[in-house]
């Protein structure tokens, strides 16, 4: 018997990996960015299929992780996760940087980042397991990074269906749920102008909790 | 350039990996114990290879990781984080259970439980990472999980030499550090009498930090 509650008891950070194919530039949030070795030092991360990151990964073979701060907004959060990078600018948005091998990466509401040159994939089926090196790293900021326990609790972040594999519990009893991309508002009563803070949707895409 | 210290900015849980292969039973801590995709439910580990769990995990093709709560003692940590499998009953002193595939796992200051069998091995170098199918998940408790943040910040925790690829930032200016293990006790004095709460030395295997 698999109990998906006990997943649930899992922790993780909140991370954006990017990487870029020439003219090609993906992005994405992930939960599963994870250091695994210490010398050399290597890291892996999961990224789905789907994602057009994946591909791009797997055909440059570099991909780039950042930890969000623990003060990221959910614009950040909403663009990475909720968007997908064939019809939609990520970067535009926010203040970017590209490290050594060019690849871009968000150089704000981060507070590290690492660059990582893949040697070793491996298929897991929904999702592409990449095995890198680490090329470099460096801190951005002093900040408390963000968890995924953070973002679910304090912040009433949902998930977003591509990046990650976790399944936030429903502790919202009362309140609204955008039909476009799943963030639920907490409230009594749905403003009539209310805006989606992720995908910018009117209140005509949202529906009452339980609805 | 690696820096380092922008490791530190990554989050993790604390999780004790355990297997067994005929007489041989092995558990040691992990930071790296990560659910990869969600259909089927898929998680991966790094072990070290010197840790007697990794042999025992390759040998049985199995590993149950058991997630920490955050009240977890530092007996618990201690005996899996800092003795070896070879020479030490890390199990004897603590309540456990046996999963459907006989393996052993602590049931005691635990939230969470996820039996795997082993799908793909890759070698990490220092490290086997072993993809496991989860063959059957439980909760053990609501309290909170361990995060491996709380660890070194609330518990003073220090990291196992061979249980993970983290290396905690010193924020302890007085105290005195364990030979033994490692264990760091902030204080101004050392209590004549003190025993190591992790392996259980005195006094007299204490030295001053920064001496």
């Amino acid at each position: 018997m698999i109990d998906l509650k006990a997943f649930f008891h899992m922790s993780y950070g909140l991370y954006l990996v990017s990487s870029r194919d020439g003219d090609a530039v993906a992005g994405c949030t992930v939960n599963t960015l994870s250091q695994v070795t210490a010398e050399p030092v290597r890291m892996t991360v999961a990224v789905n299929k789907d994602n057009v990151t994946a591909q791009v990964i797997q055909r440059s073979g570099l991909f780039t992780g950042v930890a969000l701060a623990q003060s990221a907004g959910m614009e950040l959060i909403g663009a990475f996760g909720f968007h997908s990078s064939r019809d939609y600018d990520k970067f535009g948005a926010f203040r970017t940087a590209e490290d050594e091998n060019g690849v871009p990466y968000v150089a704000e509401q981060t507070v590290a980042r690492f660059s990582c040159k893949v040697i070793d994939e491996v298929d897991l089926g929904t999702h592409i397991l990449f095995v890198g090196e680490v090329l470099s790293a460096e801190r951005l900021s002093d900040e408390e990074p963000m968890t995924y326990a953070y973002y679910h609790k304090v912040k009433n972040g949902v998930t977003p269906p591509k990046a990650s594999t976790y399944q936030p519990e429903a502790g919202v009893k009362k309140g609204f749920r955008c039909t476009v991309c799943g963030y639920i508002l907490e409230a009594d009563t749905l403003p009539a102008d209310f805006i989606c803070p992720i995908c910018r949707q009117g209140a005509d895409k949202f529906v009452p909790l339980g609805g």
